[in-house]
């Protein structure tokens, strides 16, 4: 488009397997970019877009191929712009993943002059016979969390109706920084870490907006309730900070937050161990049950129910 | 994201080719996104999307696979998305392309209540002995010219500067209708007309930002130059009503807009022939000649000089 810095997207050779499943995600950052403006920090949201579409088709034990992303600004600025690809070619290159294309689209009267929009595709590969999607989920399967490292891509819009842009700034003892460089901390990437376990693992959930209550279901089969228990984790400081001051019921937070699990994964109980061994800060946090009523997620004593049911 | 109506990008099997190349392309409608708020129309941005995508990846001779849509709005307004999408996927099915992946994101405070961004990633494949990339193209070969149906998604920040929203609802003799349904005109897509065609084309420039100066030297070995007779195809009166009322200088026009040519194919002067009976609407439109000092196209009296030299 006019204005716009496109480069064509790229070609990429494609070999080396048997019955090969394409895997694609396609999202944004959301408001997370906004607390990037406000504290005029631009290097690592292209981190959180990746590393949230990376684990996006991890959940179907998809290895990540290629990597296009946009960039709509009112007015380009080339240093931010050039700011945000960083983050984005860095989080790629931490897993093997080509940046093939990109569009940088000037869009005047459609963004504020200090806004910016950002959203990416990511294509990857699994062999047929690997894909998991959870339906050999079972009663008695073990439900392991992996810690977030904050918020990752989701609640910002909340958040900022709690806070102004001054509270970004101030510091707050139990966070050890401001609140806006908690906020900004970018979203934390599995892919390392799970791809080893893979072939132990019945089910991935990412847990992204809509939180474990939201996200979990996605990978039950029907019969089956995942019950977690809510002290078997910590929950970070700065989910603490965002419901006290916002006074947020406690069934909001689990409704919006991931509340310190970024991802979900669903193994026998007698794989559970050896995942822990492996994954050491994760946690067991849960297990599956025969279904509750029409629940399909169970935390103490808040509940999801099934879609479009009673 | 939060209030995100996301789904989780599909899986794509792939399988019955030899060396299979992947090609990907992604991009946005720009501020033609305006004009279909202007005119509350947005069943027709969808298809620019698509087709532009479409016509993206067949300048490497690629057929589609598969798209995933990405919608960003202030307030979701569902009827808005629900003819985005309608758009989106009539386009899809047309090149029979599997709309496979989207998100739609809610973003108050980055889009005004009426504004939208709307992006799109497009896979497709090609064998790798097929692929064309202008490579062969010599001196003496002849350059047709596809007719655009419009400024397809190009140029729309100069026509707002030039017309206020007024006026896209004035009715013009010479358009037969109101300038913004001309404005709002779908992309045109080429796919099935130059599919079959493809082994006799050794290079296609599809005409996007920059017209025809600033793409048709993607596909140009270096020493040649592409010399363009503007009186060989018909300019679309919506680019004379556009220059009018702007009072836009002819060397502007060039370099914005696609001036009636939406897609650029490059062939021997023998082949020209047979592409022309088979493209009915197409024009024989220049010549690939020598390369005449620095150019690397010529429009009559316009020149586009090689990036990089004096």
């Amino acid at each position: 488009m006019l204005s716009g810095v496109g480069f064509f997207g790229g070609l990429f050779e494609f070999k080396g397997y048997n019955h090969p499943v394409l895997v694609s995600s396609v999202d944004g950052v959301g408001t997370k970019l906004k607390i990037a403006s406000a504290l005029e920090k631009h290097d690592t949201v292209g981190i959180d877009l990746v590393n949230h579409s990376v684990n996006d088709i991890l959940t179907t034990s998809a290895e990540p191929l290629f990597f296009l992303d946009y960039i709509a600004m009112g007015k380009l600025v080339p240093e931010r712009v050039e700011a945000i690809i960083t983050g984005i070619a860095r989080a790629c290159r931490e897993v093997n993943c080509a940046l093939i294309g990109g569009e940088t689209a000037q869009m005047p009267g459609m963004y504020g002059e200090d806004d910016y929009d950002l959203a990416g595709c990511i294509i990857g590969v699994v062999e047929k016979e690997k894909i998991i999607m959870g339906r050999s989920i079972t009663a008695g399967d073990a439900i392991i969390g992996l810690p977030s490292s904050g918020l990752h891509t989701n609640g910002y819009s909340l958040v900022r109706r709690v806070f102004n842009v001054d509270q970004f700034h101030q510091r707050y003892p139990e966070l050890g920084r401001t609140l806006g460089e908690a906020l900004l901390e970018p979203h934390r990437c599995y892919y390392h870490e799970l791809k080893p376990l893979l072939p132990r693992i019945k089910g991935l959930a990412h847990i992204t907006g809509g939180g474990l209550l939201d996200n979990v279901p996605r990978i039950l089969p029907p019969g089956l309730t995942a019950r977690f228990d809510s002290k078997s984790w910590p929950v970070p400081s700065v989910f603490q900070v965002i419901q006290r001051q916002g006074k947020i019921t406690r069934n909001e937070m689990y409704h919006v937050f991931n509340m310190g699990i970024g991802m979900v994964a669903v193994c026998t109980a007698g794989e559970a161990e050896h995942l822990l061994t492996k994954l050491p800060d994760a946690k067991a946090v849960g297990e599956i049950v025969p279904q509750v009523g029409q629940a399909t997620v169970i935390i103490d004593d808040i509940v999801s129910i099934a879609k479009g049911k009673a």
